[in-house]
């Protein structure tokens, strides 16, 4: 009996966005329902009415939770007595905005995927949303639902790395290295600057390994020199970004992403640095952290041993060497939300050690998408958040 | 929406066993419930009644379908106009062929955790029980769920290694290197003959081992050499076993199991060789299948990319580079479950590329470790199964 | 019997520098020695007269081809009737230039370390003055005798990447990640701008990394923005640097020094990334080559192996698996620059597949320290070479 | 200054065996030169005349210290007087002990191929031969050269590992997978019993595994259970070898070597298991030591740096991130015989600390492989060596 089986009953989940085609939707459903916490019984799955009832059919919600609208959905949900009491946003990175918004100020719970917005300026308008709305607002910047990432960040926090000299963090992919396929939806709407907003790499996985290194590290940014290139003709928004960072209080660092590095996956991965000692952290090997103190020799920590600690074991839930993933690391994000708005539900404080990203962390992902994109229109100058 | 996604509402399973402080009960649940395709509805998870009770609270099922008895269970479940149509059985080893016969007999199919059951015997009784049912019988060898060993058991099938030579498997692990501690109940039933069965490391991972060669190669073991210890004193039941095999046609290979390798996790590793080419899969890399060709180069196979087959593709939920593990290879196998459950609702045949491990895989088990013990009593000698 | 075995008895060699407690002499004398190709007949060893004789005793020179000061020992070889043909400059970076010369201007080759001098004009000096002279200028930029790297710039050469994006070098080692002993020599001169020139990690590993990336690629630099830093509280030099780089013909990319980066030894890698395909190759694996298509899978070609070409075959000694290194890939330099000097005693070219590092490539080394301290004075901003 | 370089001169070293096309000739040779301990000076390098002056020649011998018959290079050696003081024998195995006799009774040092003999008798015969002389007998087993190896051993001595319970040792290859081209003279001795002895891979490589299994555990074999195949059509002699193995004092273990295991190039690992932890080694990353508590975490202990201890520490060139490989591990044992060789011209004992394999290892290892083909001959009875 693990502590992620519900005891009190599902909490009760509509989603907007993520209907056939939607490969972030899927991930989603499969992340709430993982450890029981969430039940989905709503849903407005695609701006397209037919689609919509038939994605809705597919994962089989009943007809009458069943929207086509958003703004209805929102409305009609907050007055119904089992009405949902949470909603994920699966939809594309413009829409988060405007979604969000109409449930927030219904009280409903919102579960967002990243980046927070398409514009700086829609960002810090949510931002405001969340801030007057009694509900909670979680974002999915869902690697830092591994456990060996908060292995790492507990461990940067205990001191064992001593102050912190140097940030690298890469994540390269090559599933846009060339032309999409006419029919590629994910591709389409990722290379689009009207639905994806003004970062192309940036904003679809930049934000996510700047994320991972503000979450592991703690520091905050004083200043990046951004490099953006769109490689593949015609493209209109970067797909490849150098960028150099100065972190408040001297640390420095590099991050690397990319849609066209030949032969990478998903390749994410951050290496920390130390005056003691350093730590490394991959996606393709998610279970193990790498502890590299100076002079070694690097040992290597595992997910559920003996040797990780408390903020990594209260997300485990297998005995170390069986091999949990992607979906788990996002289930945590959503254990961690299901901690949330059950506290919420009595009005009580969630467990201290309850950990996700928030609006905050969504506004400073947008923030520094823009941020790159006007330091590289000034040939890579510095510029602050 | 990949193919995952229920659409035609969950099948109605119950459990027995797998009650508080039983690992196995959480991962047949969490695997149950990922992709959606069952709902569990009923349970006698502990045959100790306050238990039993205290542990359906924690996993949210109603009183009335909460059971103290499992024959009781099973009895009053086909009956019920909504009863379950299948029920997970994650009992010691001995309780297997007594559960799963009650159940079988009323119709209902099982989804049984290995080994099958303590002794040949029972084993035996249990395939025909099987048999003699119209229900199906499902066997969770779950490391057969993994997309990349299904990629390389198709890769065998369709000729690419050539003919096969050598099988090489190892499972090593060292939970059980010291005496464990008196309150460690997964240590305490599977050191204890009377629950376990006459194996100890050999029936509780040397199985996995020999299942998965079987599996990947679909050869026949002709004759083993096994030679088996106990190496933590006092213990009545097999730590370690190194066995020779013999397969028919000529290949060789060698297994090896341990509950006591120091700093071996799970690890259970698979290799194939051929005449023209070999394969390599470890558990501790589950996404990758390592090609080696007679000469070179490796290359390395990721599940979800171009280059990887059918086979793994069916059981593949998201792209490459976002690491799938354990739990999505057990769900797997109830995905396979789930799909057979559905045909037979409807009389028909279920899709051929359906695969999952059955009644035969698991008398072969049970065959496995009596070989075994038989073997290493005589000092080695050759027997067959 | 492999090509590495002198045919025609050895070069003799003398050498400047590398006297006891110089790490980088013993490597030269290992190098020359260790295919046959050279025979270590004088030496000038240390600017201490003591230490001078006391280390040519160590090394086995006679006495009266050791000498104290090596403008004496460039003058007395070059009238010798079996003076040395060549000279290996093992000495601190500021003594290069002005040790060079002495033997250039007497027609005896020169295999010099890296970086070429402590300045760019020292730099510009030297190449002026091998220009002039007819004897041979030999760099040991040693990464670029390792096979596989050979093997990379081959698979680059023929199109096998398409065309070049991307190229990702970093050089991470924490050996200076604190304040050194007082003793420590090799900290000592590195860490002095007198002796090292105005590079810390630029000049002693930046320059490597700049160098093996520039020896895959051909690519030349068009411009590049650097951030320089010394970690280590009154250090006068960098220890760590960021580089954003930008190739001719629109590449791009970043390189990574560190001497603080805890837990990396000798950290150098690199990664190339084209429209096709990508490679690439870490020092702590030499001797494999991962090469990766755009969509996968990732292959691993090892040296001496079917799948790895001439380039790298010309470079083997010892079949695939049978693992080659450092002083192998040093000594690789010292074969090319043996094959150039035997071509030269006869005045024929040499094999055209010879290919060593030059005194072009040194100016350039130079030409990057330089490069980079300037954009870094100038906040990071971009400067050509 | 590494102890390495030779203070006193080098050691005249004449050869037998090891003329053109034969790979482990130029092994010995770059082994005995690399570190300036020995000078090749005289050889019989081919019992083919016109091979073996052709030979001499490529490798730069005198005319006169050139032969033809190894025992009148013997004889003539003994009597010069600057004759060589020791003789490399890199003939086939059936010739080590005719030609190491002829050495020994005149006092000549050997240094000496492995396995030691074609034949047990042979093996017995030479050892005797060895004891009644004055001369030292050296056994190339080079992996013992590898530092990391030696850690692995100073580790068990140590007692890091606690009782050794398990010893899992394995090499397999692959490049006689196939029928060899008639050419290849590698292939075609050591498939033939005549030159090779009655083991084909036990003898060629499992000699090897049992011989780095012995020296890192000091444990000694009790009994073993071989099941030996010859896969390739029509070999005479064993390809593939399954080993059971039972150590004095209750360690248990498994041997597996093989010549026809699709991929593998080299691939020796060893894993000892003991109460405390375990250690691994592998050659393909041969300057790693993973050492691996109960219950974790592995930690990397690396070559030359401040995790690794005296035993290694002696055999290191190059400070940690340098890789060192084959020809430095062999090279290794040329180092630790010449400090033997130096201490024997005085009569002092060498320091305690040198170490090498010796005729009892040789002895042992021929023991070993007859062992195996006696068993394999009884279906993989338990035999004693």
């Amino acid at each position: 009996m693990n502590r992620f089986e519900g005891r009190e009953g599902p909490i009760r989940l509509g989603m907007v966005g993520g209907g056939q085609g939607a490969m972030i939707g899927s991930v989603h459903r499969i992340a709430a329902r993982l450890d029981g916490h969430f039940s989905l019984v709503a849903g407005a799955l695609s701006s397209t009415p037919e689609k919509a009832l038939a994605s809705a059919r597919e994962v089989g919600l009943p007809e009458d939770r069943t929207y086509t609208d958003y703004v209805e959905m929102a409305k009609r949900e907050a007055r119904l007595k089992d009405g949902i009491e949470a909603v994920a946003i699966a939809a594309p990175n413009h829409m988060h905005y405007p979604v969000a918004r109409e449930f927030l100020k219904r009280g409903i719970h919102v579960i967002c995927d990243k980046p927070l917005a398409g514009t700086l300026q829609d960002a810090k308008k949510l931002a405001k949303a969340a801030e007057s709305s009694e509900a909670l607002f979680v974002l999915t910047h869902n690697y830092t639902g591994y456990p060996m990432v908060r292995e790492a960040r507990e461990r940067v926090a205990r001191g064992d790395l001593g102050e912190i000299r140097l940030v690298q963090v890469e994540y390269p992919q090559d599933w846009l290295g060339d032309v999409p396929a006419p029919d590629n939806k994910q591709a389409a709407w990722r290379t689009d600057p009207e639905r994806s907003g003004p970062g192309g790499a940036t904003g679809d996985i930049g934000t996510h390994a700047y994320n991972i290194a503000r979450f592991v590290t703690g520091l905050e940014l004083e200043a990046l020199a951004a490099d953006l290139q769109a490689f593949v003709p015609g493209r209109p928004i970067d797909d490849n970004a150098h960028v150099m960072l100065r972190f408040k209080g001297g640390a420095r660092g590099m991050l690397w992403c990319s849609q066209v590095a030949a032969g990478c996956e998903n390749a994410l991965r951050l290496r920390v640095f130390g005056t003691k000692a350093g730590v490394e952290w991959r996606h393709d090997e998610p279970e193990r952290l790498r502890v590299t103190p100076m002079g070694g020799p690097v040992s290597i920590v595992t997910r559920g041993s003996a040797s990780s600690g408390e903020a990594a074991g209260r997300l485990t839930r297998i005995p170390a060497g069986h091999p949990e993933g992607f979906f788990e690391a996002f289930a945590n994000i959503y254990a961690e939300a299901a901690a949330a708005i059950r506290a919420a539900r009595t009005g009580a404080a969630p467990d201290a050690a309850v950990t996700y990203p928030t609006i905050a962390d969504g506004v400073e992902g947008v923030a520094f998408v823009d941020a790159c994109v006007r330091s590289s229109k000034r040939n890579a100058a510095w510029v602050s958040l």
